[in-house]
């Protein structure tokens, strides 16, 4: 929990935006970013909030186990219940009752795989959206009209997300709209609150995100993203352009890595000197009775755990772990019952927040190589 | 809270199956039970645990709303993981993390209800399960076992539940069998640390009820519970029935309405001399949007919250209420999310065990006529 209480003491200590590096090993690195609802240790993971509640907990779980800082979806919130009746509310905190910092993405990713039909134009995306078929657009200007909105601690910048595979012209092209794009999001923002990160995409080629990364960094941002994964690509060909184009990245600014991904990308990702991460993974699997274990994936339906005393994890703290056998959410997940869902949320939740918590305790003790072996051992068959 | 501090203090005070009555006003009594996990003030309200959760909750959070009793089904439990799965895990308390008081019904009325077909005999029930269709049995024996495997508190005789309407012939045909199976669920139950309540039967007939209740206060027990309810029959004639029958019950014995009701129900039933209720209504209501407060009964869903900033009700101290806007309660159930169902359910929970609380204050205070009149002004619009 001392990211918590760091967290609370330095809400007002450092400028929104500060990034600090406390110690550094191999490529990896542990550091806070400082935003105006407090601060974030680095490497952490971000449990999403797409429609304003991270599924099935409470703000006070989530702070419980460790979580720093939230997503939210644009795409979502816009079409339900739409920013203005958020901004009536007060806000994105107030309404959801989270109080650390929050992360919006653009909406890009989601017009792009969600909705019914887009059409692309240099102004922005019309789309039909995926709950009535309404008609809607999102262009740079909306977007961050729509994360201001919506009070957003950090603020990504409107990209077009390319489908995997694309063709190299196909990529060349959206890199240079999406440049563009960047430009018009940053003088669009003009909330001094939020801080805008800016997007890497280039697909899988190693040339054409040096090249998008040569255009995003071009432009001043307190934080830069990897986009573009998490579309279908061969996990192994991620990992090999992030332990390239990771360590390219700015050293004094945060790295996040969007949408990704299993606790073994973490960890390789990390290696290469990503900051931040966010995926549903956790969430959703934990949903379909599939859990992260330090002994392996289990998937908690199988008639072996029938009468089994045991919890899920006998190395791992969380609520679910200390209260719990087997046995019972094995009964709890066969008979679709809520609390099947929230105890297996919480438990890979934690998993995720526990592992950050580890690797920055790992860096910051220079056993980072140590520890990243050690859970590439554990990881590595599941 | 103070029930909680005087059911862990009083644990090991009372013999099992004593029953205290402190104050009486009118026909509405205030008192204590006594069982192996602890006591029970009454009157009080019992959350309803089918599968071994009662739904969306943890025990903690039923704790902290005031529940000091659930109910667990027997029939849901032998179908599914099977009494053997929970006896082999230590018992229902430790296999669902609940280490109060458990009351378990019988089977009998799900037999009756859920099950696809039953026949039945002198000996006991023949029924295909709603889960997969296959063959089950259950007698008076038989469910004494299952009840003593789950570890109950409090064990309900096994029952036939008639449909309503019924017969006059039926119903007599019914209650003497049905006074057959208390007589063997009596023979049958040896565990002492369980107290056995019989069940009386007879439909909306007066005669047949009192006929009935003199049939089953024959048999010496701790508890007396009145079934058949919530099947079909008008409210009003259960209204009408509990004032007279109610009343009728061995005054020195807990009185268990079982399946009843709304909050009207449950204080005009207090007002009759009843001690003890459950029922599904508040969890399930809550989860389709519909939720009881002190300004009659909300549908979430309605646009009019749309953008409303203020509680669900401002007269009530829940999670839910102090944390939350209806505006954001609207777009949780609108968006089908998981904690939708969860503070909902807080909600109406904490509203039921609330007004039981204040019930048992009422008539410890002298001035329960003066509560109820209140509660019937709040509520009968509802």
């Amino acid at each position: 929990m001392d990211q918590i209480t760091n967290s609370k003491a330095n809400k007002a200590a450092s400028p929104i935006g500060d990034f600090k590096i406390f110690a550094t090993e191999g490529q990896a690195r542990t550091g806070r970013l400082q935003t105006a609802h407090g601060a974030v240790e680095t490497p952490i993971f971000m449990p999403v909030g797409t429609k304003a509640t991270v599924k099935g907990m409470t703000p006070e779980e989530l702070t419980g186990m460790g979580a720093q800082i939230i997503l939210g979806n644009t795409y979502h919130l816009h079409l339900r219940p739409g920013e203005d009746v958020i901004a009536e509310l007060g806000g994105l905190h107030k309404f959801m009752n989270w109080h650390g910092p929050i992360l919006t993405d653009s909406g890009g990713f989601q017009v792009f795989s969600l909705s019914d039909l887009n059409k692309v134009t240099e102004e922005g995306v019309e789309f039909r959206s995926h709950i009535d078929g309404s008609k809607s657009f999102l262009s740079p200007e909306k977007s961050m009209q729509i994360q201001t909105a919506l009070g957003a601690d950090i603020v990504m910048a409107f990209d077009e997300c390319l489908p995997h595979p694309s063709t190299r012209e196909k990529i060349i092209e959206s890199m240079a709209m999406t440049k563009r794009w960047l430009v018009r999001s940053r003088q669009a923002l003009t909330r001094k609150e939020s801080l805008l990160f800016g997007i890497v995409q280039g697909g899988l080629d190693l040339e054409l995100r040096m090249k998008s990364l040569e255009d995003v960094t071009g432009v001043d941002l307190p934080g830069y993203a990897l986009g573009g994964f998490s579309v279908g690509e061969p996990i192994h060909l991620m990992h090999e352009l992030v332990k390239v184009v990771g360590p390219q990245m700015p050293k004094e600014k945060p790295r996040y890595l969007m949408g990704v991904g299993t606790p073994l990308d973490l960890i390789l990702c990390v290696d290469a000197g990503i900051d931040m991460f966010d995926c549903v993974m956790p969430t959703r699997v934990a949903r379909n009775g599939n859990l992260y274990t330090w002994q392996g994936r289990v998937s908690i339906k199988r008639t072996e755990y029938r009468t089994d005393p045991s919890p899920l994890d006998p190395e791992c703290e969380c609520y679910t772990c200390k209260n719990y056998s087997k046995a019972y959410l094995r009964h709890l997940f066969l008979s679709a019952e809520i609390l099947s869902a929230r105890l297996n949320t919480i438990h890979n939740l934690h998993f995720y927040l526990d592992l950050m918590a580890k690797a920055r305790a790992a860096i910051r003790e220079g056993r980072w190589a140590k520890f990243r072996d050690f859970c590439l051992t554990r990881f590595i068959k599941t």
